[in-house]
């Protein structure tokens, strides 16, 4: 390994380094043929400098051999279009050459290095997220199939294929989603997602089992990408024993810090309480945009510690040294192509130095007592074509809702409603217990089972709060009949008629004749035990509500029913979480507060100094500054 | 059949439903095995209520089977990319395979129920508008241009080979157009869009034959979809026993009443005065856009007397009962998933008793006095690659020339002018006894049998008004030389030197002084023998005419070289409706008139109420209502 | 030939056509059956009329028989789509089977027509620049590398294929760059577009030599299309006879005259002082835009004249006739559809007569003092995905860059680097001989030698400037490291950080205090040992230079690290200009000047006469026309 690399890591207080994640090609340059001379080295070298390794196993890009002996291994696109190597991820995840290549290359990695004192951490493969359309993926799916419904009348039931002429015969009539004339089956499309998740993970585990085999002190895992849209990280994260994020902040997109702010939350709320791991972010530009606008330094210093307050406990940067060459040779990194003589290396080395010394890491992370849902299969089955409307997206409503828990510095837990049911389910506990706000900012796929579990909430004192197209389908995209959202609109008292896209936004008006609008997306609504809060105020649906209210129990449920303007929701939301004794009093703009354990964190990402009171006394934050308060 | 379902029918007076049109997986589940008991479930429930049936020919979307059976029966797009099942419509039309299954389940359902006392009418596919580009497609074309040029000199003569190299040996060089480095030659590309059209015609006439052959008192039809590009109507009509449309308005596009009244009065024309059906509308929002706006239940009331007064007395929706699931969960319906108890079905309930009362069912259609010309091959011959300019657009041209009617009230036919033709070549009869004004807006193609009749119709007293961009090319996209644009300018009294797409609007003026613009498009034009009414007032085109008049025999022809902006064209286009007798004053804002025989159909789609004058009297029009005045 | 067309011919001044481009399947409809009367023909009216003939080797569009007979002489795109006939350019240039067709109609061609007296010319193919990615083309990519690169761990090298492990095990390994995942290796795009363009020649080499071997006397050339994303032209320059290009102006795009006047200089820079044809324009309008704006008739007698006055002593078009049918059949002529009795005809027989009395054609051509670098392979390097940023464009810079030239009358040579350096090699020479200013206005890739050939230019007296984001990388996209920018950077006395794309425009100020902005991209600099002259004013970049200047011996290097807004850039430039003794005052608006020899051509673009003193005397000129001054 190049010395002065090491020298670089050591002044950059750089103790942890991912290795090898892309270097198949150099470890087997033939099939079976392995050179390693060079990886000893590197290892060795970092272990003399105290430097602890991520070893990877290095299968997210074969070599351009695995597809030259096996041009099946290589994906297929819903078209049919072949992807070839010359780039990176060129495998089916179902291809047995590629696995068992996968294979082989782990084994010999794990025989090898499984002992050696710089590896503290395995990282399987790199951002999960490959898929194909082949026959291959075709076969797997069909076993996928075949094993979660039994016989093929049960997939034509749950996925009506009596709509379209879609009934098949026997599993032999079942293919990928594949370019076709007009709209999918949705239900297909849900499904195969599903599979492709569960085949990645399939794909992961069998290579974790190989290093677990042989090491089973390891500690495995693999780098998540936030709310990525094809893998169901709530199904994953218990397979990883160090929960590992990527993420990228957006310089150019004011909204970035709350995007940054709510992903860190749900790897936060994935981790348990357990500390994570960024394993990458950028400290200047990307490469993959048109127009990569860096982070400043001072924004570098800023996202770094948000997600330490977050949790993160290991803080790190693709890439060390910039790449002298290759598609990447332009994204940013700690030493970047002019050499360590530079301002970003001067600023990450004091940052690096500032993070050794956190205050924070001591502190324990806890849980939030407002718990947001985000299912991975609803928000994939919300979206695409032949839906209500796309200014009903998921992601944007989480963002949406959590922007005013955001503004106030109150965290909040996100994760799947799965979390939700066990902790219902496990003796003696109940969900109350665990929190006092619960919010489904967009829950378009219902389970049934999640009903009963949020009424008891309620009724022990829980606010719930609910956004639009929520109850709208079930587990196989199928709708919830009857108007009642699945037994969810039921139990926030109204009765839902349908959906209403709107072409211009339209006036609405609360009690107290306070007026404002609904915008984009409404519902129509009736109340029918809820009390309604506003109301649209004109046109064809005067009258109907658009957020309600109702107390049930100790508790209640508040329910909006369309895309409120900023105002209007905050204030909802914010009576909801002042109902549980959460007060959610604005930050002075540009601020970002972030708690952990009894340490608070305040971001000022603005370019003057800003004030705030915080615990009875006044805090100064200097411009694109931070100020940390231990416990 | 569910008995709610049959009880909802009533109370919303449905008399009249389609049944099994994408069935075809649940009566054939396997090749050659018929699963039909519960089709005869759902006949004799419907008829034990009075309603009868349209049944389908369930060919538009073949089961999984015949595809996996059968690969080359699925269609491939100009890159060679199958389409596969999963949606619906894969299939080659050319496909022997496909075309053998179809006349099995054919031949099965009319064996079956041609004596059904349910059936009163038969569907066959849906919405015909197959493509595909393999093997299957490129022999069959082949026989088509055999039958039609004989031999393939013909074909090189009429295509223009030699221009690129083109030239083909024997028919055995002929190829779909497929992916090409660049443009395709446009002859072939307009001779396989007619051949596709009369592919499918093929494959509905094969089936047709099947289902008169057994059963020769049925009607028989398919469903057609106005404006569509890739199917002929002007030459499918003659074919169907009833003419029927489907016609999805859009409530978030203000120009959405004028283009459903053109596409009615087509169909109507079409029809020829007899009723038409309107087979498919949305009651609410379809699931196809990326917003779908619903409509009111006030746009869908008047969407449908629209319908109604146009002719169609048969007024159906696309569907019944919401989908509970496939890829269609999301459009509207009669009974949304939130049930009956809902404005949406108390609405239609109300709207059916109004239709089924309805004044106007005795009405005569009869025809019009204007009529616009619309050939299909003209519109398919103008758009695409290598044109003038997307500004001169047929369908938009249409439209534009027919807002100053449409405005007034005043309805007109539209047709291709093979009707024309037909019309002047009938014994004793003259052009001018069928109509007054005849429009050309967008005449792009022009067959040169056209002109000499259309002389004929000005000199016995008819306006003939001709819009930009007409009498370009002949039937095989060749050019009309000379400046005469086919002998369509010459009758105009202009010589047409080049056309001019504007990067800026030009200004023009008329004899009186008065100044406007003309925009995006322009010709260069002189006049012969016709008087200038506008010309343009500046730059390098000053003092060409842009719009002329010429006088000839007792009536006169119109010319309008370029897109003038609207109150000019609304100007000239009146002044040539009332030289023969047609006055065109605008109504009130909102308010659309429609004459049925001796009856007026007023709608008033503004918030307030309307107020005009109709035969001496003065009518008042509630907002978002209707009137109607009774013969 | 049609008599009229000769006649029209000669009406028109037109003494020089080509003939032939798309004929192939004229002259061979069938596989070596030859039909040549009709070309007999054509060549003996031309020549009984005085008209010389470019005759072409008409290999650009195969007849369809080609395809039929060699299927894999179908180009395949990246994701594998072939490309199919009926349109043309459907070969793969690596194709045996298409190389061999072009041979066998090359040497009939030329057995049969060698000596015909009106052949003054050779037109080899039309706008080379066809592409495949097939297996015969991976076949020909490999033989290529093997013999620059002779093994392939020599390739693996320069490609960097250990980043995303794309390391090859022989030259078997290697495919074009093809549809993948993600991010292509850069350094396989460009060696591919290298071998693409040497592919290219080397299907014209082969055929030139047939002609040659026959005639040695003949003069070969094929029609360049200016700055052309596919072709080096700085390498084909030497293998024609004589230069020819195909220029479109865009009538509606105002900077068109700049990029016209730009890529004349191009052509008579690759001359190398000899008179170039312009073998393309268009009279009017072309047909392969959305709205195909027309030029005016003055608008083409600018374009025309500006052609002539840049060299170009063949002024032709495409088309003589337009044609009547074909994809082409929008495209302008000089003889439009309508005919002769044309305002288009008329204003094109005069500018014939116009051109033949030129007073320039005697007039030298000689080069100029400012040399601009344009080397096709940084461009090429330089844009696509994964790169810094899309708005740092090096044809956008070379306009930017030129502009204050171009507004001042001030002619640029502009050629590839190579030409500099082969001047600074030649015994005896000095760059320094060869111009006084040089421009480097975004030399993404650098070669090393270049470095030393510049100071050398800069020690001796040149001015030196140079634009952002140059010496980036080196001819394999490997990034110059150490922030010296190959030591183009060095030389420029800045040491570059890193390159920051702005989210906003940031203010900069210069010496004297004035400010102004740097827009969507800037560099972060720091001076070694030159002098700034701006510097950002706010902001984390507050303080760093983005414009210096550097003296050097007699010289001086002119440093512009960023998109500085336009009235800066022209100062800038205008000083290093006026320090090699180069005045840049502006010209009136609207007003192009052009010198060549001792000649002045003045084209006025606006509507109204401007007025401009011009060696000491005043000079008036109409609105849309010229005055030509002669030596």
């Amino acid at each position: 390994m190049v010395a002065e690399d090491l020298e670089l890591m050591v002044r950059a207080h750089v103790d942890f380094v991912s290795v090898g994640i892309f270097s198949w090609a150099s470890l087997e340059p033939e099939p079976g043929r392995f050179e390693t001379a060079w990886l000893d080295a590197v290892l060795d070298d970092l272990h003399s400098r105290g430097v602890a390794v991520d070893l990877a196993v290095p299968v997210a890009s074969p070599p351009p051999w695995l597809g030259v002996q096996h041009p099946d291994s290589l994906p297929q696109t819903r078209s049919g279009t072949r992807l070839w190597w010359g780039s990176r991820n060129q495998f089916d995840p179902s291809s047995a050459a590629y696995r068992e290549a996968a294979r082989r290359i782990t084994r010999m990695l794990v025989e090898r290095y499984a002992d050696h004192p710089a590896v503290v951490m395995w990282h399987v493969g790199n951002e999960y997220g490959q898929l194909s359309h082949g026959e291959e993926a075709a076969q797997a799916f069909r076993d996928w199939l075949r094993e979660r419904y039994g016989d093929i009348d049960a997939v034509n039931r749950a996925w009506g294929t009596s709509v379209w002429s879609l009934g098949m015969r026997s599993f032999e009539d079942v293919i990928p989603p594949r370019e076709a004339p007009y709209l999918l089956n949705p239900a297909l499309e849900l499904d195969f997602a599903r599979f492709c998740s569960d085949q990645l993970l399939e794909c992961y585990l069998e290579l974790a089992g190989i290093i677990r085999g042989a090491a089973p002190e390891a500690l495995v895992t693999t780098n998540f990408m936030g709310f990525f849209p094809l893998v169901d990280y709530g199904a994953w994260s218990e397979h990883v024993d160090v929960l590992a994020d990527d993420h990228y902040t957006d310089p150019a997109d004011p909204r970035t810090r709350l995007t940054a702010s709510l992903t860190h939350s749900y790897l936060r709320t994935l981790a348990g309480g357990d500390p994570w791991v960024l394993m990458e972010q950028a400290a200047g530009a990307v490469n993959w945009r048109e127009h990569n606008v860096p982070k400043t330094h001072a924004q570098n210093r800023l996202d770094s510690w948000r997600a330490h307050a977050h949790g993160a406990d290991v803080i790190s940067y693709f890439q060390f040294r910039q790449a002298p060459s290759g598609p990447e040779v332009f994204h940013s990194a700690l030493v970047p192509h002019a050499g360590p003589e530079t301002a970003r290396f001067q600023a990450v080395t004091e940052l690096g130095g500032e993070l050794t010394a956190s205050p924070l890491a001591g502190e324990e992370l806890g849980s939030s007592r407002v718990f947001f849902v985000h299912d991975w299969d609803s928000w994939r089955a919300a979206v695409g074509a032949g839906r209500v409307s796309r200014a009903v997206d998921p992601i944007a409503q989480n963002e949406v809702f959590y922007a005013p828990f955001f503004h106030a510095g109150e965290r909040v837990d996100i994760g799947p409603s799965s979390a939700l049911l066990a902790e219902a389910a496990s003796e003696g506990a109940s969900l109350k217990d665990r929190c006092d706000v619960i919010v489904l900012a967009s829950q378009f796929l219902l389970r049934g089972e999640l009903v009963a579990v949020l009424e008891e909430f309620a009724r022990e004192g829980g606010q719930l709060v609910i956004g639009p197209h929520s109850g709208i389908v079930d587990q196989h995209v199928r709708a919830h009949l009857g108007g009642t959202g699945g037994g969810l609109l039921e139990l926030a008292g109204v009765f839902r008629e349908e959906p209403w896209p709107l072409a211009a936004a339209l006036p609405i008006r609360n009690g107290a004749g306070e007026q404002g609008r609904v915008e984009e997306f409404v519902e129509v609504l009736r109340s029918t035990t809820a009390q309604p809060l506003w109301s649209v105020s004109e046109g064809p649906l005067q009258g109907r509500p658009v957020a309600t209210h109702r107390a049930l129990g100790r508790g209640a449920i508040w329910y909006l029913g369309g895309l409120l303007e900023d105002g209007i929701l905050a204030e909802v939301i914010g009576a909801a979480a002042a109902a549980a004794g959460i007060g959610l009093d604005p930050l002075p703009a540009q601020v970002e507060l972030i708690r952990r354990g009894g340490a608070t964190v305040v971001l000022n990402h603005g370019s003057v100094p800003a004030r705030l009171s915080l615990h009875g006394r006044m805090i100064d934050v200097p411009g694109e500054d931070l100020v940390i308060l231990p416990s």
